[in-house]
């Protein structure tokens, strides 16, 4: 078990994640770009030092860099000379995975990295907005590669089902980055082309007075700081560049299809998202029975169990030594979450719903 | 003023006008395709009739058809050999104004027609559902075109903007729907590529457990029930497919300037909405300070007033006899809706915000 956790970066997304460890009697270390925030984090009980260099000289078992993803550069080239890599394991937060790995084989940190990404957060920002219970049932995307070390991939997994309480799941990069850009990163240049094309009209007044429900929804992606989508996206480009090449193929198709009467095909367009919308359905009946108590029974091997309440699906899944992401990945893209690990190659996972 | 008006269709919409109208001393007389709504709708004081022919031979002075619009041009042409068009001038309440005037001229109806369309309704359906306080500070389209009789459109419009309060634009059947594609038709079909997008992935279930917000609100118009929107989108068809095959060229370009690692391309992609950002953050603003009073000042001619409160403008038009209906289209072209008429060719308009 983690007994130590080492935090770069005191913001809303570090700054809850230091206060749930500390609250859970891991030991807290760690260090921000200013010293604002140092006197309440204190008063939760975490350590915090003076220097990212007096932070590695602390040699907390795992190590996650929550700075903002324009220094992670920086911060890792400090880190290098620094890190004692035989005790800690480095981690992060960031959203996108294949660039931070990049910039941590840059930083010849490659052995001792395991990527996270946790799904978490507000609209707000810094410390004084950080609050534990936004890791309350979060879902994490653990980011590994071929050469990524089990050992330290099971320290860093195992502090998230274990005393952060969560749920994960465990990506390659390009899979992690393609989802992201599935999910976030390409509608927003979606939504964002959307309000080009009112602004661009004669007619924009016209529009924007019988806009409703539909258009605002659509468009508030949108209003959130361009500079920064903009950031999102570049970091992302390559998985962006072929959804909008996709979906632009879509919306050409289903014009065409529109033009030439088609209704067949019509009809095919419309019914291509069911299996998405039956997925919603089902997620908010079990966000309603959710209360209801969840089954702990258990079966071995992969056979399904259906509690009571037929909402969740708990199975034990044995991970093979070699080719353990791929086992991992398979699972992810069954819709399940891993839950605990019971033993280092036996995990169970929950499948609320799925697509 | 309009004294008595006749009302098809008690749905949510029509209801709501029906109840608005009778609580302020309008004479309300409406027929439903079915009994049910009768015994609640004549305590709110609305007279109900056995057939859509006795509702004609009532002499309403507008006729509003609330019908849902497949059913259009049955209602049309069992009102054209009853319709006293001396009296009755036939209005509607439907989402797309160029359909239903083809239909309207196929019943052979033109002369006394006046299209109108308010924005107004909540995802409830029926009369139970229906409030009079839907048209509360709501907004109509009234649609006209070269051959509208200004009497006619006086009635419909003044009995909007007097006894229901309402404000209007005043537009031309392709600049109304080609606005409704833009805001509403073209964004399901956008909301549905998305959720087809994601369906047709392998790692659709890993999209789907790290979407949020942005995800969320970009793809909740496409839950809606998938044959209402075709129905929608295809009543409005030449618009939305122009729409469409501009988006898709939008979002081809931007993935050819992310190709190209363009940054000045990119730069101006997200600078092109900041218009709408703008009016949005306005708009934001008017609504936070509309408690604190509007002015109730006017000018004439054209000048325009800033109420202390730099909210609203409020101006007075002239409307020229001839090519009226051009002169209140580049009203609204302009930010101005209608919210009074002060002599059958003069009318004070407000602006609130502008894109």
């Amino acid at each position: 078990m983690v007994k130590s956790v080492g935090i770069v970066g005191l913001g809303l997304i570090g700054g809850s994640l230091a206060r749930r460890l500390a609250e859970r009697d891991v030991e807290v270390v760690a260090w921000n770009h200013h010293e604002k925030p140092y006197a309440a984090a204190r008063r939760d009980g975490i350590d915090c030092v003076g220097s990212l260099e007096a932070l590695a000289a602390a040699k907390p078992e795992v190590l996650f860099l929550c700075n903002p993803l324009k220094v992670m550069p920086e911060m890792l080239q400090r880190l290098a000379p620094v890190l004692d890599r035989e005790t800690t394991t480095l981690s992060d937060v960031g959203s996108v995975k294949g660039m931070v790995r990049r910039q941590v084989e840059e930083a010849g940190l490659a052995d001792c990295f395991v990527g996270a990404h946790p799904m978490a957060g507000t609209e707000f920002s810094g410390f004084a907005a950080s609050d534990p219970a936004i890791y309350d049932d979060a879902l994490w995307a653990i980011s590994v590669d071929e050469t990524t070390d089990y050992e330290r991939f099971l320290k860093v997994a195992t502090l998230i089902t274990g005393v952060v309480g969560n749920r994960i799941i465990v990506l390659d990069d390009k899979t992690h980055d393609r989802a992201a850009a599935m999910i976030s990163h390409a509608p927003h240049v979606v939504s964002t082309a959307l309000i080009n094309e009112l602004s661009a009209s004669p007619d924009r007044n016209i529009a924007a007075a019988l806009a409703a429900g539909s258009w605002r929804d659509m468009t508030r992606v949108a209003l959130t700081d361009p500079d920064r989508t903009r950031a999102m996206i570049e970091e992302d480009a390559d998985n962006v560049e072929v959804l909008l090449r996709d979906l632009a193929g879509r919306l050409t198709s289903f014009a065409d299809d529109l033009h030439a009467h088609d209704d067949a095909a019509l009809t095919r367009f419309f019914a291509a998202g069911q299996p998405f919308r039956d997925y919603k359905l089902r997620e908010r009946e079990f966000g309603k029975s959710q209360d209801s108590g969840k089954s702990e029974e258990l079966k071995e091997s992969n056979e399904s169990v259906k509690p009571k309440n037929n909402d969740i699906e708990r199975i034990v899944i044995t991970v093979p030594k070699s080719g353990w992401q791929r086992a991992f990945l398979d699972s992810a893209r069954r819709g399940e979450h891993v839950i605990r690990f019971i033993q280092p190659w036996q995990v169970e996972v929950e499948t609320r719903s799925k697509v």
